[in-house]
């Protein structure tokens, strides 16, 4: 059993911008060299966050409109969604529901570098 | 150290049905070869969701009714909760409180066939 | 790969109390074996949950006025949130942002003696 660090690195534009990273975190599943396991992404700070979507155009619209505090501040819904999610995945490709996408969720009111932290664990 | 994979399987029948899979899980746990770790839940698709609940009637029926966008739709609710969920183990025993039981949330307005995969590593 | 196991004990004296708990588990690291992995926290019980959050007064006053469910359930608000969080460490420090902390989030109405379990894989 071995454990892989790698990391993923993002612009991000605007307050409410939601990006896509599932090609890039399977892109590392398949570079290493674990087989079967569980991926771990991260975001270090306090004002974004990670989970899955269905990555399409009428949800990209519906879900800022929908943040349950309505007007509320980014460090809350942040902490609400998390900065933590795992994928499972084996033989290298991660178990994702067809429809179902791995999303950064940017909170912050600035144009931010971001990075998300991805550790694999498995064998 | 070691990773076992297995699935649960589910069928839903109605949007908002909270099935607690908490005996599964265990069994799944206790028939495995790995004594102390971290059992990692995963559903795949993006109108479900795994968490913790005191599974009681008066929770069951308060907890749809508080879907925090109210009217919101099934995919942001379920995007808010997150599809996954880890649980400690030691001694092959699920380290949960006494009244806390592992909940699969279905969001989806259709009955569906439900897979949930069950990743445990440790030694 | 190893696994390693901890417990953080707390005292919570009233409800909607916020404990920063990140130099305990920098600590738990930093005493252990194991140079890079992630750490795995979690709460036994349905009205306590774990997140990360800029642990400042702003934010402390904020956050327990805005949970999304407004006049909700104890169980509900813990349930949402998640009683889970991982945060990935390397060299054995902990990855996460200068402005981000480890944050438990007490729920019930009543003091507690709590406990969160701590687990931590890699090698």
């Amino acid at each position: 059993m071995t454990v892989e660090s790698n990391i993923v690195r993002l612009e991000t534009k605007k307050e409410g911008e939601i990006l896509d990273i599932t090609s890039r975190v399977q892109a590392i599943v398949e570079r290493g060299s674990i087989k079967n396991g569980v991926v771990f992404l991260f975001v270090p700070g306090s004002t974004a966050a990670l989970t899955t979507i269905e990555y399409e155009p009428g949800l990209l619209a519906d879900l800022p409109r929908r943040w349950h505090d309505g007007n509320g501040h980014s460090h809350v819904r942040a902490s609400l969604i998390g900065p933590d999610l795992f994928v499972p995945f084996r033989e290298k490709k991660l178990m994702l529901g067809t429809w179902q996408q791995i999303v950064f969720l940017e909170f912050d009111v600035q144009l931010r570098d971001r990075q998300i932290i991805v550790h694999s664990m498995g064998e």
